[in-house]
């Protein structure tokens, strides 16, 4: 459990690395880019918590989130393009974030009595919401709507876990198989350049 | 009271369709379309819900509403182009949907003990809160904003609506001449072309 | 308090005018810019209610917010460009608003038992959301993001009043001091045209 909370910190935290590098690419100030990093780090379980009515939200209650995002700024800014050197690590890390995310949201959703279906959806929205506000609050079109398997990973984990679940497999073993699904389909995907259709104009 | 509840499926299936168009004039994928397509139906409710504090959130508690969402997506998809010849089907069904939203955004909110005007709001952010959002993340200028009586006809409706219960007329009564208030505005502004005044540069 | 209560309407009233007049200058109709100055006067209160799980929303159960936003439409459309003469009055008024929701947001968390930080944090959401939700629907990339010394003034006044609680400073004084602090902050960056660094490209 102590893994999973570090690895859900961490997750936060290079969360907000992409957010405040998406700003950084923007006309931003570093309060600006301070603002979408946080947003980006938090903003999936914000909404994921409102939705559930679960307060106080996490992030309120735990002055760790706030400290790694915050931490985020100048690590981010003293790294500077250093930080495209490290892309492979950052992807990694990302992806075990979405995971993450996912897992924690789906757990979450369960232990309020949701079913399978609306866990999974309020796993894919912790993991996801973020990164849209972050391309809204930077006027791109959301990056996870155009490009990558990102949100399909995160729904084959979410299937997988509940799954995993069902069969009552070790808790433990059952992070790990999820987090490894969503590792795996994205890494595939990202290597054979895979995505998902495009939406025909109708 | 069955009848209400099937047009609001109805009235959800073709904001769907709305979004999912939308979003097929970008660049998204599937997944893309379907979000803003499941945003663009839900978000008007949601934002009522968190404000009222209602829990659960509709859409949540019954999964007939993500089922018909859904559904919008290969229904879409398939219909393509042919979705040109069934505009005014669609236009019809779209705003009975505004309709709808609004009455039932309205009588939720003076089953919470809101006053008409507020409850007037919630009817309103109900039924526009998803085109907003769908129009934010395909990155245009909300079209409510700029073209058609769509809000007006929405605020008119409420009005009347208000007035319907003050007056003691039946529901159905009241539901029908709403809806025929609604309808009627738009349809024909629509016809004459008639816009609200912009707004002068300040 | 009462001189709280009325500041706190007339900050509303500036941010309100604030919104319309940036919708003014894309391409809405005047039932959009009454949407972007409702949205822009009560956007911060309202997502600090909702992460507070503070209920009713406070323009919610109180009509003077809903009829002091209403007055800024036809104030802003008769003052027209006559407002550009008034910049210094509306600059100043903002200011307060800022300060105000800065103040009224951290007394608010505090009295939910939030910590300092917290306390802080759900402050300068009070001022700066509106804002942010104006100019992503106005498709800008935010305002404060790019210029001004604007959340750093909120910043420093949260710290400020944090402050003058700690060392029991009586309450109208610290609401003054506060102010002072956020309104100088504000007019020496824009006099000497003072902005945060921008965020190098990372």
């Amino acid at each position: 459990m102590d893994v999973i909370y570090l690895l859900d910190l961490f997750g936060t935290f290079v969360f907000a690395i992409s957010g405040i590098r998406m700003a950084s690419r923007t006309d931003m100030d570093i309060f600006g880019a301070s603002v979408v990093g946080f947003v980006t780090a938090i903003g999936g379980g914000t909404v994921r918590d409102l939705l559930l009515d679960s307060h106080p939200i996490t992030w309120m209650a735990d002055m760790n989130y706030p400290i790694v995002i915050l931490a985020a700024v100048p690590f981010t800014f003293l790294m500077g393009k250093k930080l495209n050197n490290y892309s492979k690590t950052l992807f990694l890390f990302d992806t075990i974030g979405i995971a993450l995310f996912t897992i924690i949201g789906m757990e979450k959703a369960l232990s309020f009595g949701l079913n399978p279906f609306m866990a999974g959806m309020m796993g894919m929205i912790s993991a996801v919401v973020g990164g849209i506000t972050r391309d809204v609050l930077c006027r791109e079109v959301p990056l996870i709507f155009r490009k990558e398997i990102y949100a399909t990973a995160c729904l084959a984990g979410a299937v997988v876990f509940y799954l995993g679940i069902e069969i009552d497999l070790p808790d433990n073993l059952n992070y790990l198989l999820t987090t490894g699904v969503i590792i795996g389909i994205r890494t595939v995907s990202i290597r054979w350049n895979l995505a998902l259709p495009k939406m025909k104009r109708v």
